[in-house]
């Protein structure tokens, strides 16, 4: 049995290879993990606005390339030196890494492990190559080390979280992305307080996550649109009233926290704005606190945040990270059994469901705005 | 005696009647303390930037004025509900408050009381009226609410911090905003650790405290330009090189603390980008920690402060504060007592000192750079 499960795998995947095009569901080969990897077959995966960014990237030297990044599955092999995984585990491939042993992973202050460090470009953490060949035999690049739209990847060990295997399949697949991030974002980084105003920007499937996070941190006024905000704001209501200035006299004086989860400098600036204190040579109440903003989007036209700098005098703060400053390892397996008692409700991200056949449909209506998390099953026989 | 201690008493103060002129030094009347409030024999001052952006302002609806608000004096008498304080008592005047029972005072999060809160406008904090006349009677406005430009002013008791007389006065002057705001700066609000790496930008008063702030906290890595830094850094020298590609250079990565101390919006970029982590999708060698970047100063003229977003998605954290995040009557006896045994050293902010009839003078040294702190003693025969 060993011998079988360190064979290449034939399997289906769904493989990016002109920018901006439909990908290509393709027969193709799937490499033995190396020392530290682990081969995982995915049950569910679904699409994020990352994949959207590299899928539609001009000039992208890594095609043709495995997409996706948010999913769950079931290890199938283990390469050497590997401890603590075995064939069977469920788990939750991860972007991030964490060793647990380098300094930072030891660290409270970051969530980027150095010894096998994070990267946008392609390759495995550890070697630089890829596990992917198509039919052909020619190479096809990774993503992020995880590539999940397909129904084999291999992934780094330090990339791989191990879940309890009653956790809703879909569930775990949003914890990997969207859910940690957002989430994480409410909980780790901005450490939100008891009884705090939160104000979200942008409730896309990030945004939505750090609602239930600030909701779980038990913050008391959380203003947005919709599911789970106490209080709602329709920009289109306010004719050309900035944002924050309704925010700040709904909390008297500016939220807690601000989160931008858009990637859109004007609507960080507004953010940053929303928080208090607001303006202290007018300010009749008293505020107290300082306020804090964190960036989650990234900028989509590259345009930069623009703040002044009067703003941080008076304390305010503003920060960012990827995951949401989550150290996988440690903080995923908390957030799954948080989604198991009810005390976070993701499920309501999942707007829809497609096979692996149909996961240009997913771009569809992620791109039309029509989805929030469009879950893609991997096999439809087995896992739906 | 406490009849005496409740009458006006008629002293020299310098005041601004003119926006950019010269101060004019006149007799002026200061009435007692009402309830809450402290009169204080101002023994020395020294002039801050922030006095001269008063100075300079244009259409400026609070004039005449009395400026300064960095000072260390005596106790003359305390007003009603005054509590712990009597006369001869050494004292720090801020203009931050402390009362110690607010949430915000109760709260580690901010230094911003609000139960007797800040503002730059003029008035006593409770009741907004001044304690100062000229001698014809007219009011003169204050600064801060402390206005130490005069031999004897009234300050709130919430503003009013306790020292020990045996701590030079010039040092305990400095306390009172360069001093605390740098060294806060390093050590409350970044919360530098001990073998980190520092850059600071723009090596004034208020940057020289925060080298001696870092050097307290156990920084391995100042960089600077001169007084305490362990490395330095000639922009003159450096071409069209951006001073942050050395820093990183320098750092292996970025520096995991950087303070702009001089309020030019390009510098406050640049000094953002000289932290950690530099460029995730380039880098070779492993960085761990999230740099923060300290806003201190007050961008000169009106610029924002322009940032890629992309920054903070890898863990950068931008934060201001006033005073540098510390609480005046908690934090500012623990430094006194770090300057009295030597772990801080400030005397050489002290470039200059004056009387009060040449306080004109240290305006130009100000102006023409000449300077770093220029004391000015409030009564020349007793006290120099």
């Amino acid at each position: 049995m060993e011998d079988q499960s360190l064979k290449p795998i034939r399997c289906k995947a769904a493989v990016c290879r002109t920018p901006g095009e439909p990908l290509t569901i393709e027969e193709i080969v799937v490499d033995p993990p190396k020392a530290y990897e682990i081969r995982i077959k995915i049950i569910c995966t679904s699409l994020c606005h990352t994949d959207v960014t590299v899928w539609r990237a001009k000039d992208n030297p890594s095609l043709p390339r495995i997409l996706g990044h948010e999913a769950y599955g079931v290890v199938e092999s283990v390469g050497e030196k590997v401890e603590g995984y075995a064939a069977g585990d469920t788990v939750v491939p991860n972007f991030m890494g964490e060793c647990d042993s380098c300094e930072s992973c030891l660290s409270e202050g970051t969530n980027q492990c150095t010894s096998v460090p994070f990267t946008m470009g392609p390759g495995m953490r550890r070697d630089g190559t890829t596990r992917f060949r198509d039919s052909q035999g020619a190479p096809i690049h990774d993503l992020v080390a995880v590539s999940s739209f397909s129904q084999y990847t291999v992934v780094d060990v330090n990339q791989v979280v191990k879940v309890h295997p009653s956790l809703p399949p879909k569930l775990a697949c949003l914890l990997g992305c969207c859910g940690g991030t957002g989430v994480g974002a409410a909980w780790r980084l901005a450490k939100v307080q008891p009884g705090s105003s939160v104000a979200v920007f942008g409730l896309g499937s990030v945004g939505l996550a750090v609602v239930q996070g600030a909701k779980m941190c038990g913050a008391s006024k959380i203003i947005g649109k919709e599911f789970g905000v106490t209080d709602f704001v329709n920009p289109s209501q306010l004719g050309d009233r900035p944002v924050s200035e309704v925010i700040n006299e709904m909390t008297g004086g500016g939220a807690d926290y601000s989160f931008e989860c858009i990637g859109v400098s004007s609507v960080m600036t507004e953010a940053v704005r929303s928080t208090k204190p607001v303006d202290l040579t007018t300010r009749i109440h008293a505020i107290s606190g300082r306020g804090k903003t964190i960036i989650l989007g990234l900028e989509m036209d590259g345009q930069p945040l623009c703040l002044p700098s009067f703003e941080f005098l008076f304390g305010k703060c503003v920060m960012g990270s990827l995951f949401g400053g989550m150290k996988p390892k440690t903080d995923l397996p908390i957030l799954a059994e948080k989604c198991m008692n009810k005390e976070l409700e993701l499920e309501k991200l999942v707007t829809h469901e497609v096979d692996l056949e149909e996961i240009n449909t997913s771009f569809d209506l992620l791109l039309q705005g029509k989805s929030l998390r469009c879950i893609i099953w991997m096999d439809k026989l087995h896992f739906r």
